[in-house]
């Protein structure tokens, strides 16, 4: 198991992690699954476009539409109650095919962070398997 | 290691794949887990009630109405920024027990992959691992 | 495979079933990974904060507001399209790495059950690979 850091530096912000990933990949596995765990409440993981800029605004707009900061009936101390909703519905866990020793995403797919209550030290815990050939 | 191909006809839709993910499953792989990716940024896969078409129709509606296709704010020139946080918060990755030889869903789940910029050909990716006896 | 059994007492409800799976998981498994599944299409899992139970009540405070029981372009006679949508966008499949035979969790999280349409007698089927050392 390999363990990846990545240091956030926004409140909000999708970070594509892709590279770190396949770096963290065995040499010796070309064909396999790849299982992600993101071990925080406040961030997730997700495959998301990689290309443009402006679709990362555009999730990280509409999320905070749908679940502002501040809500008349949060209870939360913390005050990061959205960051944990939005880390809920984002997801923590993602198995992704192993290809010729890299993940096998789509043409416009990255494995992204998702920072909801940054800036944070954050990690991501990977975990491969060889498949039966 | 199969891919599944879906050919999708509208716009956003909800179709049950469950059983080509079935046939897909070796048949010497009486129980295991069954890992399914969904290559696509403005596409999904989900677990949802397979038997009543309209929970199809008021998932979909639901949807439309939280993430409407234009909003004043979003950037991305693509036009379907809609269908990528769609995308996201389905999610695009599923690991689910083998009985039997099938996937062994509850008795009102089915696999669906999710349409959300189509009509489109999609594609589901199928890993099967065994489980020790 | 272990299969979890778990009693709702709410209309809606998250529960920590940490310890539940952590009790399903073979003592041989020092090191690997741990496949949950819930056979449900209006109950969820997913990770999310376990300490202050008012994460809990925002979580499903902003699932109601968002996702309402009744909305006029409701279609299914079941009348809990809202069960099934909230179901569907938390997620019913997740892969937690497993480390000296508990599951390998961050400091705040826990593994929930997420009831969206109870009271009901819920199920969570386990599934656990140990990793090659």
């Amino acid at each position: 198991m390999a363990e990846l850091k990545i240091e956030t530096s926004e409140a909000t912000e999708i970070i594509d992690i892709s590279k770190q990933i396949n770096a963290a990949i065995p040499a010796s596995f070309s064909n396999g699954i790849c299982h992600l765990f993101c071990p925080h409440t406040s961030a997730a993981i997700t495959v998301t476009e990689k290309m443009d800029p402006d679709v990362k605004h555009d999730i990280l707009a509409k999320l905070d539409k749908l679940i502002p900061n501040r809500e008349s009936y949060y209870l939360h101390d913390g005050g990061n109650s959205a960051a944990h909703i939005k880390a809920m519905l984002v997801g923590s866990s993602l198995s992704i095919p192993i290809k010729n020793g890299n993940l096998d995403l789509g043409p416009w797919q990255g494995v992204c962070l998702c920072e909801f209550d940054g800036p944070r030290a954050r990690k991501v815990k990977v975990i491969c398997q060889k498949l039966e050939e």
